[in-house]
């Protein structure tokens, strides 16, 4: 971790300003020798200086440049960043000069592994940052931060001070059985079980997954029962909260939408692309699949007319899954024998403020998603179970020892989601998600 | 210009860092409004500060910020920028929280144009950071930083003070016509056509479209004379050079290669995407069309092989255009009669570097070219025909008051270039085509 490390902190592509991050004991001797002040400036920690890029005493660029001193710095090392002009080429010209001068290329998410490894964070706050840089609404990027925040820190570390006394209890037990070893024993159970289900409580992993991923809402129905004019009306209707967002609810081709702070992700079961000769061919069968990965199924039916064998179908598949059923065409006379469902009109908008507000109750409560990332709740759940497998064997009357081993298993599935027992090859597999320069 | 805007200063995308920037009146009220340094900082200028951004007392993200005080800024105003965890949606989250405050959202450049219409650069000034932030190669690059840094000001001055030293003169002869006239007369016709002269030679449309799109390389020959691999061997011998910048190298679709510092674009008249199919229907018809937007052919010959028609009819195509005869498959033993060229294998690699010479030989050379925009090569030609006008009009002993009038023509043609004389539609024009953030 001597090195001296160097990388573009900010995306690839054109944009006024461009940030070269560079990371280590040389941070200093390289921004000193990459860039000159125009004014006085004696490069300060955290003042941001106005000048120039040079390269063997030719301007690279005119920019600004900032110095911050360790351990005052993201990565708790000497932390130089030169904020270039946008663009492509600028700013990797003076990374070249940085690589030339003696700095090594960072790897994803180097930065943030130093900052863990010097102590900054812990494992479940560097993860955090990543969940916040991809974070695609409003609530995921409320839980990363609450994880940034310590919040998932906070938990485990709750949940292994339990461990810990309970393993001194043990320790206790074995080393004065006659004094207390009945009385850890009669303890020890109800209390791993409480710990467990604590620990399988924070684990929810649909809401996890709905919050990271989004809400996989598939609109499916037979032909001509106003699939995509459902779908164009639902974009139009939530278009106004996302409309600064690029490259997502602007391509309407994907068709993500906002609702309640969770992205949901709205297709139907033709593709919007579809011209009028695919629709034709859509049976239940492409239905079928689509259903089958959609966290909701909104069912459409053309309630202005009689529902045919089709439709009788697509609901019986649809409710294997949630799903909504949606009466569009309800500006049209109503035919009898239609089934229950929200009556909407994708024509004139009518009941799609209450179409929203079902949607909106599959994506689960705003509250605390505790646990929302796999790697977390992978580990959660293993030491829930050793926990639970240690309150069998003190059950069953097996040794006090053997029942510790799995305390010790729980403490070391915990440890390695906040980092203390995370190997390297652990670091490598979290870190390679990162991007560079972060 | 007493509104207060903001916009997303990097590149949208997935970085480390996203950057939003505030200028105007009310930068510093906003940054306070919604970002709380976490240490005792009390918003000194160019003090970068760590600190939370934040929304009704709710935490947005963790990240830094930096105020600049006016007019030790980019624009001249105060100017405030957030440092978010990059990712589209925290830095997107901050900027409508700003936008709720009461921030407008930054038109297209329009940093950048306060910067100018506040004084802190003039418009060739302002148009070279455009110009930078696009450039695709080290030598485009230098060129928009000569312009940055004032070199096409400084020219555009000179001419400028000698048409006003001219018009002075004009003056004079006109106001006392016994003392002056004749000296100012003989005088006017060579001063006009040496500084029209001077305007010219800085216009090399050639060397400024090079410079700023590239070098337009196309590979052509009949099939199987190994244009593609060629193509393949060019890439590979310059892929180092390049390897950092995505999009575009890495790209190999776009056989993209810098030589000696200009972007030189490589396409085979084939398409390298095209199967082998496709290689056999390329005729002469398909040649023609790429050859007549080259800016250099390469002609590849088969010299293992006697030519035939089409080899024939491709070389007088190829004449009509910069060109070199490229005599492919060096390896093998050669056939009698083939023309002269360079040889080289695209096998083993042989001949290439001397290729790559010959193709850097028509990328121009490498020193000063002064104008590299359009717009001020079109005004620079505009005020030498005015000044060559004069120069006739005083040889056709036309009267002194209306020689100067195209004295004056010339004048406002060189203030446009800079700004003195740009009106609103000028700059509405220029700015539109910055990006947001700039």
């Amino acid at each position: 971790m001597n090195t001296t490390i160097a990388a573009l902190a900010t995306p690839h592509g054109t944009g006024g300003i461009a940030i070269v991050r560079v990371s280590g004991p040389e941070a200093e001797h390289l921004l000193r020798a990459c860039f000159v002040p125009a004014g006085t400036e004696n490069f300060d920690s955290h003042r941001l200086m106005y000048g120039h890029a040079v390269q063997d005493g030719q301007a690279m660029d005119e920019c600004m440049a900032v110095l911050m001193k360790a351990p005052r710095s993201y990565t708790r090392e000497d932390v130089a960043e030169i904020h270039t002009h946008g663009g492509p080429f600028v700013a990797q010209r003076v990374l070249n000069h940085l690589y030339a001068l003696g700095a090594q290329p960072a790897a994803p998410g180097e930065f943030t592994r130093r900052a863990f490894l010097n102590g900054r964070v812990d494992l479940s706050r560097a993860e955090a940052v990543m969940q916040l840089v991809s974070a695609s609404g409003a609530r995921a990027a409320d839980a990363a931060l609450r994880q940034l925040s310590g919040g998932v820190s906070a938990f485990i570390t709750t949940a292994r001070e339990e461990l810990v006394s309970m393993l001194a209890a043990v320790e206790a037990a074995l080393d004065y059985p006659e004094e207390v070893e009945e009385e850890v024993t009669a303890d020890l159970s109800p209390r791993a079980h409480k710990l467990a289900h604590t620990l399988l409580e924070a684990c929810d992993e649909r809401a996890a997954a709905i919050l990271v991923e989004g809400l996989e809402v598939v609109i499916a129905g037979k032909p001509n029962v106003g699939k995509s004019s459902l779908l164009n009306r639902l974009l139009n209707e939530q278009r106004a909260i996302v409309t600064d967002i690029p490259g997502t609810t602007r391509d309407i081709v994907r068709g993500d939408m906002m609702v309640d702070g969770v992205r949901v992700k709205l297709s139907d079961t033709a593709g919007i692309r579809d011209d009028a000769d695919t629709v034709e061919q859509i049976g239940v069968d492409r239905a079928r699949k689509a259903i089958q990965h959609a966290d909701l199924v909104l069912l459409v039916l053309d309630a202005s007319r009689p529902i045919t064998q089709q439709d009788t179908d697509l609901l019986a598949l649809a409710s294997s899954r949630a799903h909504l059923v949606v009466r569009n065409k309800s500006d049209l006379p109503q035919a009898a024998g239609v089934p229950d469902g929200i009556a909407v009109s994708a024509k004139t908008g009518e009941g799609m403020a209450e179409l929203l507000r079902h949607i909106a109750a599959h994506a689960g409560q705003p509250g605390e998603t505790l646990l929302t990332q796999a790697r977390h709740m992978h580990l959660a759940r293993n030491a829930a179970g050793s926990l639970l497998e240690c309150a069998q064997r003190v059950a069953a009357g097996d040794p006090l020892d053997l029942c510790a081993v799995y305390l010790n298993d729980a403490l070391r599935a915990l440890g390695e989601i906040t980092g203390e027992q995370a190997n390297d090859d652990v670091l490598d597999s979290i870190f390679s998600t990162f991007c560079v320069g972060k």
